[in-house]
């Protein structure tokens, strides 16, 4: 199947369902991605282009769209909506992953509530968690044990990021790796991602 | 795999998540129903009893146990519990189907938080409705268009409750349909079983 | 009294309160209809218009105020609040209707939010359902038995929108009694408008 | 119709809806009362009851039932729903109130989740706070500026509770003119009731 | 500790938390306000500078920012937000008292978003509630028995809007008294403000 | 100041509060336990109960005091809140920390929910979270970073327990220690400890 995979930030999927989407492009599903913004307050905005297609060929993507706005700009308004359409309708995705609402972040907040509008006729909607994701109660779980090196190795391809935590000298691998620790918890695996659903299909055909 | 479907009385699974079961049992995985208690209240045990007997074999399911309590007798305490951890050890389920949590009917309510505690270790669990669930926001759905046919069968092998609906001579049957239609137009399909998870994995090796 | 149903597109207002206008109409009270955008992405915007002011003589209301928005294109600013406080000035109702904020539809979320602010001074307001809304969770019932026919017929008046909700071939008029019998069932009547209230005054002198 | 307001122990109705039964008994409504408990850990049981009986005088109730529980002794089984199916069977009501069922009071929480049940076939059911309610963001409201006094009339009349509230040597008049004047700002009028609606039809007939 | 306090319009931080900032100044704590609108919409603009200078005297604030945004007209973009993070840089608060975002006031909302976003290296961050806040259920106190009637001088300091409250005829006198006696009382104590914690360190060194 | 730490069974306190129990002792406060049931379906009951008292010497607590309930035989009853409100009177906590409410184990829930009413009198009441806590998204934070060690301690004195998770084979310390980070993390944080509160008063005299 098409899956698409929506984010704020470079990194912020990898971050996110890196792991959920390694498992699926193993298995031979087409995994895409967009980027809405270039990440240029956190740095070189040529250089975390780069840094993400790289990751992108970690996850095993099969390609990468760019939604074009910079980074902090998002507004939540119809260019926003009809950009993520548009790269919809190219994609035809049965499966979207979009960050959580709930974010002390704006721009997560407001590309969230767009991905509510733009996947209205797409059948299965999961949401992600991020470092600054607040409130979170996941239901849906993705083991991704045997996948988290991987997942470490598409994070670690965000060089420049990576000790960019603010987080008392925390890396991006380590919040990863304590997320994905306490969540599998919760789940009752080593490590996981966890989701909330906003509209899940199961048992089709 | 197996699947354990919990239910308070005797039409309350097929009510729930009857076609989900349907759905399942045409795909060879089995289906084992727990029915908590025997309709003494809404109408003869005995009869009761074998009409849930008549719907489990319509609903392809494999086996069929009963939890021995009385109807409306249901105590919140560790013997029920116990019971569904003896039912857990024997079917050793994947996925687990109960009733959601707030209800009028108490039974169902102390079934569902039973539940929560029985089904610790079990990696999936899905909460169905029924005609007396109470703020209900599903997020997971299945398709039942196929079924649909199928499922109102199973309910009208309970012969003696298709009438007993308590809503202005509505029949159990138009009660279903109508959850199955309103339900389907939520996830842009024509008929489905919705549920709210409480756990559940997904892209599993 | 004064009521003031709110809507964002044409045939907005008829199916989620259109049954209840039609009661209030018929005891006498004034129902005043606002319609924020001219539905010009659903149809033709001026054919919209008609088959609106159609469907207000059947559900009996007083007057029909257009927002002068174009479909798609609501923002939650100053200038939304400030049209609909210039027709609650107008209407001086005692009872508001209006689209429950959780929508996948943006303009349904920008108006609720809205009519929170342009309501303060209003007694008593109730939020309607449409077919795009989310974790709806009504405590406020009308029953629209004797009305759901007339109801029907406002939404026909939409006559170019009728085929149109992306839904399995499924017309609005299935919607909506699909809608009507799953509410009417929760409230124990065969068919109702349920609603989440903002603010309900009862008792009154 | 015939209005039924379920209390705990003696004054509890009277704190949490006197005033808007005071209004419905002088618009010739019969409020009856049940009290589930004789208040027996608050005082002496004997004059507990008959302050109680006195102010079921002053609110204009038409009966008072004891539901013959013991102070703080209040299970949550079905013996308690089935005394509350036995008055309402008795009484008929068209309207329950009953306490809402988030307070740290044990014998509010299980009366609450049993009215829940016992009212299944009540049309209107609305549940009012107390001054152990915990997290209450009531959306219903009654105005009762006009009988306000009577209300504290009602209250004065549990003579023996009177000073027994626990908070820093306020009274229950304070805190029920406290809990009036909040929850009338709320609602933009100077004192008034507030309710969580359970159910609640409007627009009858 | 510093301490910084943001509301929307001259008087909102009175009401909301003005005897939490009386207390801490008083124990030797700086109290910095930035008021982000002139609100000159319910006055003359000039007059509530002044009032508002008068004001932040009586709290015994340390300094006073203004936000520069005029009545009703705050946005929720980037540029707001960064007018709150230069006010944090200056200050660099180890607690910031901000509005709760569920409110009928669209400035209120828009502000409370902000915060959420500004604030987010800051270690502690309450919401308070005002005259316009809804489905406020707050969980952390401030006792302001001993200084609530310098709080009340505070907002008498804002002479030309103490009668505008759209209640009745009550003035914010009697809307801060009333908020004060009731969220008292849930906390068991004559007189309190109450808050909803976004993120509350204790127990620190 | 007096705190209270209440827990189901041995180990729970450790794994909950601990850190923030023995930064308190450090301090000077008092800090005692309340353990619920002897822990006697995870172990050896005599056995549990000397690991217990070896851990809260590790704590630094005053005393420690036992339920005198079975595990898994805690009933949501008189004499269960009656047995707190002893130790309540005996200690006189200004703070109780207790499980929070919803949680898979039966026995949490319940000794939840018996604290809300033991302690209605108690001014700050904070819940903690365990391995099998749901739905739990804390706001009051404590940093452990430099207790943490010690924390590990004193679960380590519960011996027989620690590898029993149930959670591929990862021992209490590795999930005491991903919760701690991921909660830390939160908090922006190494290590920390959350808690939802009930009931908190700040800035006191």
């Amino acid at each position: 199947m098409n899956i698409l995979a929506i984010g704020a930030h470079p990194d912020d999927i990898e971050f996110g369902c890196g792991g959920t989407l390694i498992k699926y492009a193993r298995k031979g599903h087409d995994a895409h991605l967009l980027v809405i913004t270039d990440g240029g307050r956190g740095g070189d905005a040529a250089e975390r282009r780069r840094e993400q297609e790289a990751a992108a060929k970690i996850l095993g993507a099969h390609q990468l769209f760019w939604g074009g706005y910079q980074d902090t700009e998002v507004a939540l308004d119809r260019d926003l909506i009809q950009r993520m359409e548009g790269v919809l309708r190219r994609v035809g995705p049965q499966l979207i992953l979009a960050p959580f609402g709930d974010d002390t972040h704006q721009d997560h907040r407001y590309i969230s509530a767009a991905v509510v509008t733009a996947s209205r006729y797409t059948r299965n909607v999961l949401f992600y968690e991020g470092p600054t994701t607040a409130s979170f109660t996941p239901s849906v779980y993705v083991d991704i044990g045997t996948v988290l090196e991987r997942k470490l190795d598409a994070l670690r391809a965000h060089a420049s990021q990576v000790a960019k935590t603010g987080v008392e000298h925390l890396s991006i691998l380590e919040l990863a790796q304590a997320a994905a620790h306490f969540r599998g918890i919760q789940g009752r695996v080593r490590n996981a991602e966890a989701f909330v659903p906003l509209r899940l299909f199961i048992n089709v055909d």
